[in-house]
């Protein structure tokens, strides 16, 4: 089925212990379509300036994902960010960041996409996320992510947009501060009482928890020994949960848990290599295995 | 198949932000009899000071725990902790600790413990853990814990002690400081390159980790919304998975994968109370029934 996102798209200088990459593609909606791209052909909305290369827009060539919705918007400049992981792979530092064409209007979405029935609304001002939900037909699944930012500043926008969307997808530093909850678990169903009908928290290297009214449900991260850039694990873990619920038509809770470990999976990937070099090295049957090796593990 | 405990017994103070307990039992050997003792029958070996009360050691009335190995020493002190969560659940602060009789001689074996075939070491120094070790008959299946302060002062008796065991239980924190290796499995690869047949790394509410020659297993934490004291939670753990082991005659990669599920599932009931209260309100048939829980959890 149809999976639409819109998020960022940017030129991306990373440092971590394994060494540094200047000017490489990145940005939410980039590792979140080529995550998803593995399971169901994508839509991708986003905007770029007139000042990115175009080869790094052509990571999506053979790829199942339409850029009809990639905006090249003359007179801007690309969204820049510049992180480093060299104390923490498990926390990056923004050494810096321009917003640039980000901080303008936001793309806009294709009339030939309007009726996509799965949709991930990548992190952004939570005003642009519901004006970008608005304008959708009648999707049947949407499932937003958010930041601290928004959280901080937005809290009133946000809470909106809570009240429209299916799911929520953040990490547990977002999710104690939107709470003020700790405990993952209370977190979680307080966010669950704001609208969304399932909350995935995201841990990093300890993995991800799945909450809803059915429930909660926990996974590990897999196992990686090789964490080469961890940039993009959380959109390519979105990605490749998406992705596999776009191809199910349930959400049961069942299927939510079998998206949770493909996007496990996918982004113990992401994080083998630097930017979009690990997913653009594997390929749907190695997810598969890794994903049936991952389901044998946690069976006890 | 008996299984024979070595390490602390002291008298805790405990602050967490669910309120203080004064003067309550607490120690390495205390958590981790009293959750072993769910599966199988435990021998005890420990000191305390003629200023414990005998109302702390009445825990042990009516459980399979053989304390015959608890030796009460006549102008001893006994070893008291005071530790605070109040900052964080995850990591205790120590207000203060005074070893007491853990600084004096260890405790005698006795006679009738000497043909244990299970043992735990919990931590204590790594020279008085191999004495004990060397001091019984044949035991088939060895697990030790450790702490920082050996690791950093006491290395060289620390990779002897390696040398002799089947198992090292020890947190994320240690195993890091052992091996100066950041990335987990690497740094439990190393471990097992230094003696031991498999690691355990615990990552508190994270889950744990375990490492083998026969690969890796991951395992989240059971999913608990109410944490009330943490104290005592990885002696629980270690207690519930020796437990679970003694009562096998098999140490299997899938044995050990259930046991490590038993040591998480005991562990899961410890922390929703103040000292033992959690384990004294549990049921072996409770235990079970969450393991079985936590087993579907994982299915997916």
């Amino acid at each position: 089925m149809s999976l639409l996102v819109t998020g960022s798209i940017g030129i991306d200088t990373v440092e971590t212990p394994h060494g540094r990459r200047e000017d490489v593609i990145g940005g939410s909606a980039v590792y979140f379509s080529y995550a998803a791209s593995f399971f169901t052909p994508v839509r991708l909305v986003g905007v770029v300036g007139d000042d990115c290369p175009r080869s790094l827009l052509k990571v999506f060539e053979g790829r199942d994902v339409d850029t009809r919705g990639l905006e090249i918007r003359t007179g801007s400049k690309t969204f820049r960010w510049h992180g480093s992981y060299v104390q923490d792979m498990n926390d990056a530092v923004t050494v810096e960041v321009d917003l640039n064409v980000l901080a303008e209007r936001a793309p806009k979405i294709p009339q030939g996409f309007l009726d996509a029935k799965y949709v991930f609304l990548a992190n952004t001002h939570p005003v642009l996320q519901q004006e970008m939900l608005a304008s959708l037909d009648s999707p049947r699944l949407v499932v937003a992510d958010t930041m601290n930012l928004w959280i901080q500043t937005e809290h009133k926008e946000l809470c909106k947009l809570l009240g429209k969307i299916h799911g929520l997808v953040l990490n547990d530093g977002e999710v104690r501060l939107l709470t003020g909850e700790k405990n993952l678990i209370t977190a979680a169903r307080k966010v669950l009482k704001l609208g969304p009908r399932f909350v995935v928290i995201k841990k990093g290297e300890h993995g991800s928890l799945m909450c809803s009214d059915r429930g909660e449900f926990v996974l590990p991260a897999f196992p990686a020994e090789q964490v080469v850039d961890p940039t993009g694990a959380g959109d390519s873990f979105a990605g490749g949960m998406m992705g596999y619920l776009a191809t199910q038509g349930t959400f049961s809770p069942s299927t939510l848990k079998r998206a949770l470990a493909f996007g496990t999976v996918v982004a113990s990937f992401t994080i083998a290599d630097f930017s979009l070099a690990g997913l653009q090295a594997a390929t749907r049957d190695q997810i598969d295995d890794r994903w049936h090796e991952f389901k044998q593990a946690m069976n006890f």
